[in-house]
Parts: C-alpha cells; sequence; structure tokens
C-alpha cells in the first residue's frame, strides 16, 4: 500500500492542482468546526447560554474571529474521513472530538439543538464564500487584462470565422472584448449569489423543534440569522435541508464561470494553432518527447475543466430533485464532493485564467497573412450588395465560386460593369468590419465610421 | 415506412404529451418567420426602408401585432426540416420561401443584413418567452393550490423522515409549504430570466457590419433595440452568437423548475405508498393488468422529466463553453433541440403539477398512525434532554434500543426518576414541531407556542 | 394554435432530420401492436389458445410476419399519446384499441395475461433492433469508404498534431485508418448488443404468475422464449422489468458509435479550417449570408449530435439505478424519450458519416504545404537523437528554439559538427512517419522500411 | 492555510473513504514508474538495450516483479502533481525525477522513445486493472451473500409495488435474486472488459516513429505487445490515443457496477422503511440529533456514488469524442479525474454493498403484515380472471372499487355466484407468486406448483 495512501493531490488534475486550499479537506475541517463555535456564539450573543461558555469553546477549539473563523483545533481531516463513513457525514464524529477538546461542563453546548446538516450545510457555505472570493479576485483580473488587451487591438482586422470557415471580418479587439463580456457576465452573477450564500439552520428536520423546546419559539425564530451573522451567511428566509436552490444556484453560476473561460480557452487554443497563429500563450507547455513543442497549456487546462463542469452540475440538480423527505437516502451525500469539484475547478480555471490573459500575445501580422488567404471572399458578403445590382446574382456567385480566390480582385477589376465601384475600398477589409471596434472598446469616444 | 413517418407526438414522453403546442416545430416556424417580419418592421421603424415595404411583407407572411407575431405564412414545418439538413439551419431554405410569397420588389428586405443565427436565436427567444409564460402560470397555480393546503394542514402533526426512517414529528403544512417555497424560488428566477430573453441581432460574425455599411453605423448601433422592441423581447447589450449565456440562464432556471416539481413529486409518491399512505392524488393512474391499481400517475411523470432534466442542462453549458470562433462547428446546433426539450418538460411538469396540487389529498388518519408506529421513539431527541440528567445517557441510550417501541411509555412510567416529568405532554409529537406550523402558514397572526 | 401543433419534424435537430421513420412516434405503435399480436401468437404456437384466434388476430391488427410485425392497424399515433397521459403509458389505451379491432370473441385473447411493461419494453427492443440494422449499414459503409480513403493516402506525409501544435510527421491515411478502426469497434460492438436484444414478458411485476396460474409453470417457463422468437429477439434469462442493463447496454453503445464518428467529424472539421484545408467535405452547407461560405455540413451536424449524446447516456443510466420496487416511479418512463433520442442521433449521424466518407476530398498539396510550415521543426525529435551527441542537449534547445524555423535547416548545415549527418534524409518529413503507412493500410503486403 | 493544505481524504465522501488506496496519487505514481520501468525491459526483452541497463534501472526506481510493479521510487506525489501544472500532464517531471535516480549513463534510456501520453494512459490501465480486481472481489462476495439469501427467503410471499402501489404478490427471494442478477451481469462485463484494458505505446502522434527510426520497423511492430507483457495487459491493435474506447467502455462497465448496486440499494432504503421495514440493514448508521436512529447507511452511501456515476461517464465519453488531432486540447486531461472518480466509487460502493449483502436482515413478519394491508386486492387480477366469467366486468370493478379493501373477502363471499370457486385459495398470496421462487432458486430441482 502506498506511503501515502489514499491521498488525492491533484496529480490527475492539473488544472487543479495547487488551487485547492480554500477546497481541500482541511478547509472543510476548519469550516466545519467553525460552524459549530458560531452556534455556540450565536446561542451566547441571543442570551441562551452565557459569553463565558462561548468564549472558552472558542478559544478551546481557535477561533479567530468571523473572517477566519477557526483554526488549529487539532481535529485530522483523515483520521475524521474514516470515522465518518459509519454513519454516513463527518459531523456525527466531529462532535465526540470536539466535546472531548473542551471543558466537560461546557461540552454540552457543543452542537446543542443541531442535526448534522444544519453544520454540514452550513459549512460548505462558509467554504463556498471563501473559495469564490477568490475566484472572483482572479476572474476579474483576467477580465481586466483582457479589456486592456481589446482596446489595444480594437481596430486589429482579424478574419471572423464560422463554422470552421472564414466568414466575414472582424477585429481581434472585438473577440476579446466578447471574451471579456462573458466573464463579465459571470463575474456579476457569481457575486450575486456569493452574496445570498445563507446558514442552514433547523434541528433534526427542519422545523427548529429542539431550539423551540429548550429555548422558546421566538429565540428559534432569531436564531438562524444570529448563527449566519456569526459566519458572515445571509440569514435563511426558513431552513433549506430539503429545498436546495442555494447549492444548485451555485453549482449553476459555477459552471457559467467555466462556460465563459472554456470559450475563451477554445479559441485560444484554436487560434494558437501551427496554421493559425493570431494567438499564443505568454509562455508554453513543454513536450517529454518533442523539444520544438510550445503548447497552449493553460488553454488546454482549462478546458479540460470546462467540459467536466456540466456533467458535475448536473449532479448536484439530480441531487435537489431526488432529495425526498426531511432529508434524503443519498442524493444529499451526493452533492458534498460534487460541489467541492465544482469549486476546485472554477478555482484553478479562473487562476489559469488570469495567467492566460496576462501572458496573452497577439501576432497582429498572422492575423492578416490570414485575412488575405481568400482573397477577397472575406467581404464577399459586401461584394454582393454592390455587384449584383451591375452584374446579377448569377453572374456574382459564379464569380465567387470560380476559380483561385487570390485572383478575385483581378477578375473583378475586369469587369467593365464595376468601373463605377471604388473597388480598392469595397476590398478592404478593413472597411468592413461595422461596429467591431466599439464592441472591443465601448468607452472610445470616437465610433468608428 | 408508417403513414405518418417521423412525427414525434410525446407518444414515448407522457410527461409532455399534449403540452408542446408553444414549442413544437410550428410554433418555431411561426417564430422564425415572426423574426425575420420584425427586422423588416425595425428597419421601417428606424426609417430604413419605407414602411409600405414592411406593411405589405408583414401582411403577406400573416403579421398579427407583436404579441401575436405571424401566423398562417403558408409555410410546412415538415418540407423545412428536410430541407434544413443541407445548409445545417432551417433558416437558410426560409429566406428563400419568404422571398417567393411576397411581392419580387419587396423580397431583397426580407432577411435584409440578417444572417441564420440572427434569426434562429431570436426565434427561440421568442418561443421561449411565450413557452415560459405558461410554464409560470400553472407554477403559479400549483403554488396557490399548495398554500391553501399548506394552511388548512399546517397545524397536523405527521413524521418526518431523514434517510428513510422516522426523525422527528414536523406538520403536513410544514411539508406543504417546503414544496411550494421550492416552487416560488423557481418562478421569481424564472420571472427574472424571462423579462431579460435577448434578441439577437449581429450579422454575419456579430458585428453588426452588413447593417453599418448600408444604413450607417448610427442606425446599426440602434436597429438591435428596435428589433428587440418588436418581438417584446429585451435588447442585447451586445450580439451573443458566442456569449450564450442567454440560452444557459434559462436552461438552469428550467431545470430549477424541474427541480422544484421533482421533490414535490418524489415525496407524493413516497407518501403515496400503499404503507405510508399520507397523500394520494386526486385521481390515481390504471394499469393495464392490476384493476385496483391507483397510481400517483402525475407524480411519476413529473419524475420522469426531472431525472431527465439535469442532463439537458448539461447539453446546453456544454454547447455555451464549446462555442468557438465566430459560431462553432456543432456546438450551436446541439442548443436547438436540447433547449426546445427542456421547455417542453417544464410545459408538462407545470401542468401535471398544477392538477397534482389541485387534486391533492391528505390523509390525517393515515399520518397519525404512522407517527404513532415508533411508540414515543419519534420525540427521542425531546426525551433525551429531559431523562439524560435524570437516569444518565447510558440508561436513556438502553432504553431508546431496547425491545419493542409501543411500551416505551410504560416503561418510562415505571421508572421512579421520571415521576417528576409530565409524560404525557413529552411523549406528544405534537408538543415538539417547533416552527413547523409557522413554517407552514406565515402570515398566521398567532404564532403557535 | 399552430395548424399541426405539437408535432415534432426534425425542424431543431437538422442531423436527424428525415432520419426518424425507424424511431417516429408511428414506427413505435407499429412495435406496440407486433408485440400484441406476437404474445397472442405465442400462446397459439405453445398451445394455450387455437390458431384460429391468433390467425384472426393477427389479420385484423395486419400481421405481416415476424420481418415486418404489424402495419395498417389503424391506431392514430397522436391520439394514442394524448390518451396515454392518463394512465402514464400508450399500452393501456392501446389494448382498449386493439380489442375493439378485433371478434369479440376473441378480444380477451388481447394482451393476456401480460402487463403494459411487457409490451412496451418489448416494443423499444423491436423498434431498437430495426434501427440499429440501419445505423449499421451506414457505420458499414462509412468504413468501408474511409477504408478506401486510408490505403489511397497511405503514405501521404502530414503534419501530426498534439494540443493544436505541430508535433511530428505521419499520414494521411494513419488518420483516416484511425477513424475508421474506432467506427469499426463500434460496429462490433454495436452488433453484439443488437444481437443480445431480448424480448420481455414477466406479468404484472416480473413473476408470470398471470401466465402460470392459467396455463400452467411450464408454458409460464417456455413463454417468454416463444414471445422473443415471434420477434425475433433473444429470450431473455429472466424478466427485466427491473434489471435495466439491455437498455443501458445498448445507450452505451449508441454513444460509443457517437463517439467514433464525433471525433472524426471533429478532425474533418478542424482539418478543414480555411487556414488548414488538408480536407473539405464533398459537398459544403451554404450560407444566408455569405456567398463564398463552403461548410463542412455533415461534421457539423454530426457533432452537434455528438455532444449531446453522452447526457442522454447519463440520463438512461439513472433510470437503470433508480429503478426502485418492481416498476419504479418515473424512472422507467425516463428511459423511453431518452433511448429513441438516442437511436434517433445514431441514425442521422450514420448517415452523415456515409455522406461525410463518401465524399471526402483530400488535398495533398495544403498537407505538404502545412508541414513545411514549420521548417524542420517538426522532425525535431528526430534531430535530437541525431544531433545532441555532437553538439549537446543546451546547443541543440537553442537551435530549435531561435528565430524563424524556415531557416533551421541552414542553420544546421552550417554547422561543421554536423557534417558527418545525411541532414536531406534527417530533415525529411517523409522518413520519420514510423508505422503510420501500416496503421493506414495493414493488409499492405509490403511494410515500409 | 491548513496544515495539510490540498489533500483530499475523502471526507466529503464517505461513500468512498478508506476505499481508494488503489487509486490515489501514491498509487498513480507508482503506476507510472512502474510503466517507465516496463518501457526498459521491454526494449531489454527486445534485445534494443542491454540487460543490465533494463535491471539497474528497475533495481534504482523499486521494480517489483509485473504484479506488484514498482514501489519505494522516492517521487513524491504532491510535489510531482505541483511540478505536473506547467506542462499540464505528471510525465514530463516525472522524467526528469527518474533519471536523476539512476546512472547518468542509464537515464537516457528512460522514457526512450515515449510519448508523455505512452505513460499515463498505460499507468491509469495499470491503475485500472488493479482497482477492478478488488472491485470485482467485493462484488462476487456481494452476489453470493445475496445468493444465500434470495434461496432462503425464495418462498416467502410478500408485495411487489410498480409505481409506489401494491401490485401482486412475489416473494422476498425473488426480488433478491434480480439483485443478484443485475450483480452478476455487471460482474461478467467488468470481468470481459478489465481483460482486455491494453497497453498505450505510439510516440509523439501514434506512429512509433522513434522506435522505428533507432530500432527498425521490426521491432516498433512489436514493442506495445512487449511493453504490454511487462504489465499484465493487453497488446493494443494499434495506438489508441485517439480512439479512446478502452476508456469509454471501462467507465460505461463501472457505470453498470454502479446501476446495479444503486438499485439494490434503492430497495433495501425504500424496504427499510419505518412503515415497510421488510428489510433492515446489518448496522445501521446513527445521528447526531436523533438517539433512536437506525438509518440504512449502507444504501444511502452506496446511492449517493450511483447518482453520481452516469454523469461521470458522461464525461469520459465527451472526452473521447473531443479528441481532435494526435492528442486533443483539454479532452485528454479531462478523463485523468474523471476515470479514476468512477474507479473510486466503484470501489467504495462495491464494498459497502459487499458489507450490505453481508449483513442483511430479513422481517418475514413484516413482509406478510404488509400483504395484509390490501385485503385481497393484492390479488385482484387472479381474482378478475375468476369473477369476471361469474359476474361481469361492471360489477367486479365496483368490488375493487369500493369500500374498506379489510372486508373483501366477506364482501366476495357474500355473493351467491363466487359460491363456486376456491376463495380461500384464490385469496391466497401465495397461491399467485408464478415463478418467483424459481427465479429466487434457479437450481432449485423442485419447482414449485
Amino acid at each position: 500500500m502506498p506511503s501515502d495512501s489514499g491521498f488525492d493531490h491533484g496529480l490527475l488534475s492539473p488544472a487543479t492542482a495547487g488551487h485547492d486550499a480554500l477546497v481541500c479537506d482541511a478547509a472543510v475541517v476548519d469550516a466545519l468546526v467553525t460552524a459549530e463555535v458560531a452556534l455556540v456564539r450565536a446561542l451566547a450573543a441571543e442570551r441562551a447560554v452565557d459569553d463565558g461558555v462561548a468564549e472558552r469553546i472558542g478559544s478551546a477549539l481557535g477561533w479567530q474571529g468571523e473572517q477566519i473563523g477557526c483554526r488549529d483545533h487539532g481535529v485530522d481531516p483523515r483520521e475524521l474521513a474514516l470515522a465518518a463513513v459509519g454513519g454516513g457525514n463527518p459531523v456525527i464524529p466531529l462532535v465526540g472530538r470536539l466535546r472531548s477538546a473542551v471543558d466537560e461542563a461546557d461540552a454540552p453546548w457543543i452542537h446543542r439543538g443541531a442535526t448534522s446538516q444544519d453544520i454540514l450545510d452550513t459549512a460548505l457555505m462558509v467554504v463556498s464564500r471563501r473559495a469564490t472570493a477568490q475566484v472572483l479576485t482572479d476572474l476579474i483580473a483576467a477580465a481586466d487584462s483582457l479589456r486592456t488587451l481589446a482596446v489595444e487591438h480594437a481596430d486589429d482586422v482579424a478574419a471572423a470565422r464560422t463554422l470552421t470557415q472564414h466568414a466575414v471580418p472582424t477585429t481581434t479587439g472585438a473577440r476579446i472584448g466578447a471574451w471579456e463580456r462573458g466573464i463579465r457576465r459571470s463575474i456579476d452573477r457569481l457575486g450575486d449569489v456569493r452574496d445570498t450564500l445563507p446558514a442552514q439552520l433547523g434541528g433534526a428536520a427542519g422545523t427548529l423543534a429542539s431550539f423551540a423546546d429548550e429555548f422558546g419559539a421566538d429565540l428559534a425564530r432569531r436564531l438562524p440569522a444570529a448563527f449566519a451573522g456569526q459566519l458572515g451567511l445571509s440569514a435563511p428566509a426558513a431552513p433549506w435541508h430539503t429545498e436546495r436552490w442555494p447549492v444548485t444556484e451555485l453549482g449553476d453560476v459555477l459552471v457559467q464561470v467555466l462556460d465563459a473561460l472554456g470559450k475563451l480557452a477554445g479559441d485560444v487554443a484554436t487560434l494558437s494553432r501551427t496554421e493559425i497563429g493570431e494567438l499564443a500563450e505568454g509562455s508554453g507547455g513543454g513536450s517529454s518527447a518533442m523539444p520544438q513543442k510550445q503548447n497552449p497549456a493553460h488553454s488546454v487546462l482549462i478546458r479540460s475543466a470546462a467540459v467536466r463542469a456540466p456533467q458535475l452540475g448536473a449532479t448536484v440538480h439530480l441531487a435537489s430533485t431526488l432529495a425526498v423527505d426531511e432529508r434524503p437516502d443519498g442524493a444529499w451525500h451526493a452533492e458534498w464532493p460534487t460541489l467541492r469539484e465544482l469549486l476546485r475547478i472554477a478555482l484553478g480555471a479562473a487562476a489559469h485564467s488570469r495567467d492566460l490573459a496576462t501572458g496573452l500575445r497577439v501576432d497582429r501580422g498572422a492575423a492578416a497573412r490570414n485575412l488575405d488567404l481568400t482573397g477577397g471572399l472575406i467581404v464577399s458578403e459586401r461584394l454582393r450588395r454592390a455587384l449584383v445590382p451591375l452584374i446579377g446574382a448569377e453572374r456574382f456567385a459564379e464569380l465567387v465560386a470560380a476559380g483561385d480566390p487570390t485572383t478575385l480582385a483581378d477578375r473583378l477589376r475586369a469587369l467593365p460593369e464595376v468601373a463605377v465601384l471604388d473597388l480598392d475600398d469595397l476590398l478592404d477589409a478593413g472597411r468592413y468590419t461595422g461596429l467591431a471596434s466599439e464592441f472591443a472598446d465601448p468607452d472610445s469616444t470616437e465610433p468608428k465610421p
């Protein structure tokens, strides 16, 4: 058996390796302990227990304030993971460990009135809130870099491609601007969802009966908000033990983040192709066999995450719709590793996208060279409108379909009917980019003609 | 070959059969024609073409106002579907058909400056807007029925179940209230998304070059909003030909609708089990073999839709992240049938949920009978808090674990230490429902004690 | 409401439009009627009923032999689909219609002892058997065309690409041969699965009690095989009402078919890029905006199907694992439209792949031109082995990394240490294709040196 | 930052915690090193290098024979994982580490001619082969336990349920036999797939050019089989760098394993419901709040894995179909963590199912009690056949639909027309179980009457 048996360090997921400190098991244990301490603190804040109890418990379990929560509490993640198997969740063994770690007289106040799901759901929201802060930071940095690039290349004419074929001209900046818009949309949505991540507190089956029974209904009504307040989470409108939208809405927006990054990465990988070469990552990845290789490694890793995300999102939804009873027979458990993996790949992909955007190099020469590949065919939409009235649709279609595109201009000039047109202008791809420059640089005060 | 070869009427999808008029091929063709006419009308509104052209075209193609769009335009869906194969989308053959249906002089104004994606994306948004209106109507009716039921049964004590086992008491109304909250959340979100469904207008590659070239940049800037206005859609911030959040956000919220309905259906199916019997659908489904069967048919059909939805949602996200270039090589095409199927199952499931909620029957006797099944064990959480201080944790655990639960009360009464307690109250499940009644009936002015 | 309200003709699925006759609702109704008639015929074959009954029923319901089954039975698919909603499946209303269509005295023999699931599962296997025959025919034709092409281009040197970058040389034939191998693997597997598609017969809950009760246990033991024999299906080892491997194994192999076709289509789309141009579809798809476009339409449509298939496959598996009880509360119903859609997209994609493979054009000049793009860098793996012993790893790395690849040959020739090498041979990409030609043409008797 | 930052021990996946030693990062590193050593050994076996080189390298890197491969090679998984990010895969940094660990003169023989994908794909097959051996062992143990149970309860009459409602009688043994058959099918298929897991060897782009160039084409032809032989893997028919059926076929069968286990677990969870109680897990899971809870913890954990598996399977297929070029830009990387997670949940679920099956307790009394719940309605299918000829279909339907089922027998006896029937026999559920006992116990020599 391997010496560090059972550990996963991301070896098979280079898209996320090194970006999982915020969601790894140790981080989850911290959040679980934090949730337990926050509950005692909330009870103290609501005068259900002496402040001294909460303070002693917090102190024993490493409470370091609402921003940080608990650290250095001595609970070993691996050992707890194995102990979790019997009862199906880690909170059951955790409570025993935490009670042993505090004064015997204070021990009964740990997990008082709560159920495992209260602590686990809340801890996952705490982990999600922290992880998404980092995701947002990296996404904003990526978007800012793209913004700069979009403005810089707002007027660089390049071939737009549809169904893999040259279509009409656009600009490199417009393309980059579209990536940025997609990422900004996901930033806005992730920010919204992050601000509403709720704490969970419902007791054994979502009625808060244990709290109402011991402390009265008034306190039971106030306690969820007080608990949330200790953790920087939103107060829940009601227990959501079987209404799982907090998990699915978070899952959806994480997938949306990956959608936007995957689109960016797919375009960079495509435009980095040896034959296209309009873009290159700042530092390419190497190869174990081929010394010349400069691979678009960030793009590849982002894409590897992006094609996984939607199916992880689907699993979270399945868990939601299968959440029968007041706690379901498997669906809830399926959420945990899946939501965590979504957070992990969002963290990894956002970090890689930041590096990708920062280092991205644009090769204007390659863009120009590609634009010329089809002669004037890339503006054939424009030519059609100008020429059909002069030579008819049939002859125009023949002109476009016939022969070597590089001779199109010459063939056009040879047509006597066309003499009235400014062919140089008509064939200039840069004169047929529409609002591309504005889409690249919406703040430009001088719109292109 | 069958006589109506190739038609799908929902025979294999009873969850949606009869609920697809708003999304069937004929409805899509109507929306495609509507989008083409709306474009000419927008050009006329912006004075790029005479009003007369737009009026003649609208008249020839059955325009009936912004609410209804086009009808009776004579385009045959089956024939168009087959013609669509060659070019990969139905707009290419549609344009030819529409141009033939109008005055020859007006024909060039159809599809002027647009690309297939402009029309198809916009038409799918038109279809989505109409279909989601019906989904919302049915969801609201379902939620309203549940609201009435929740209030009616706010105080009906029933067993809450976790991991399939009786846990603590709740009330039937609290359970129904949770279903309603999940549905209301999906209603709110669907309403938000519906209000932002944007038209799409970008020309061949999202630069609006064809419009800018012919009508000037100013008009090109205004045209998308004018186009959207003709259709009751939102004006797009920019062309979204490869930023597919309008599709994925709609997909996500449709899945969320199904999540909420699937949770409802799963609970109704479970609680309708022969052994449980706390709920029954108003009119059960029959059987081809067993004359006595009263199946929870609505629940079954809703569930069949709910377990399909997440994977359809995943496909829409995959299409989004794979949307390379200015129009991708397959991903865009994968969206269409998938988004339509999501709309279809949302329509079907919402309608079934409306019927389910309207007809749902609650059997108070069964709930009470089930509650008694475990003697007082269902309040053992409460008993523990009361008894452990008197008899210690160990003896309490023995009491709970031992023997026949139906004798628990007697065994408790036999304990001398327990004489100080009001055992009748302690064992009364109705005294341990916490805030359940309030969660069932938040507007009740008299909170339960 | 549209005039043909609720019909789906494939308008939004050009990948499948026109390829659904074998799986459309009318085909399913034929198969359902066929299964009902086959059951009576099996009872007659087992002497449980007079042959005359079976003959009269078969005649009334259009029985045309085991190969064809029933046709022209007069059951309207749309009407049946709507009638199916109440009980949740189409067999319940079908039985009534069929009994009305035969002699009153014979009517009780229709659906005798069977349950809806027996008929529906069996009918879907009948449909699957017919549809997969067509899929196999098209796949074999595609593979045969690829075989011819692979041999023809076995020695055409071309750039192999990894992570989008030129890697080392290969041959066009080797690439085509790999596509063919993937397709052949899926053909073999689909053939195997097709040969084992079983009939289903278990009665109300899989015990065959109704048959055993009426006709005796011996007949009940033999009846499933007799029933299967009437339909050309395999005899089931046991009823599979809740062991759904016949459905999931079929689903898996259909996804595998799409995997292989999607790989083909993805490569064709990539290699058809304007900048690459090594391949072109025989007849490109057009555009509604851009007159010059020659889109790889078959590839695009195949890819649109291929990215949908895996999630449909996932749904079939979910239905399988959620198949609780002796017939589940929704999971079974989720299989039907999903399996049918998998069959439909396999039919469409296989047909498109046949056309794609038949018409595929290879541009040897483009392959050669691309190969030259990186000078000799494409054989740098080979150069490294030859040069590092002469000039050391460090200088070799500098040579590869430095400057313009088109001057690499000249720079190499300028190195005195290299004079001992045959640089022309070393730099010849065609001398570094390994076994590529053999992989393209395994039957070639003269292996390349 | 947590002290063991970035480690995943399965804390959020109790279904797999403790069952990942065979697939954890350390196990993967072992397999990667093993593959590198096996390549040198294969070259030596083919006389391309001296045996001494292979022996020294094997010795330095902990080679312990073909069954075990390499151990104690000193490569740190965490450190390697982080180093893997730059180039996108762990083989690039691994090669450097291994070369440093052997004699300088031998170092060039490590990774000779290979590419990263050769080593990584092969290592994943090695890991898969070992992990699936354990999965098979546990599945067989589970199936054997179920076999014993099925025979033991072959004649225990119990209610079969369809769409959650009592349908007709079956036997507990028949139900258990169906679980076993599903598991046996997955065992057979997994065994088949396991036996064909191939090694991968193709060099930089699948042509084996590096080997052919250095050692000649003959050796290049033989080397893949020699390499596979060193590892106990199958010899590949051709390099499968972009034909990913070895991965998808393995993925499919792992999902099939989970399907079968999920069906088992779903039924056990359902039949363990407090109101049903026909089954109980040997040792129930506890609760952090409710002292009386005996949760079906194995079932819950198995189900949590089973609802995740299909979407993981979908991702593997997507990776396969998106495998463009000679190595794709992200799809290949998406396979690794996904295949590993499928192996991990199969290991966990198989182990839990073994424990579940071994400890499963059947409550005959509960089954009998439930059977009585509906009076004789559970045999109404049988009653219909007997009574309709005597009293007509209409009166029979009234009898079944009317009133309290527990009085059905009395109401029947009160009918004068029914006097000719043996009502005791007709109403005896045990007389209407068909072949259920045989399905439970196919080897029974004395079939039930």
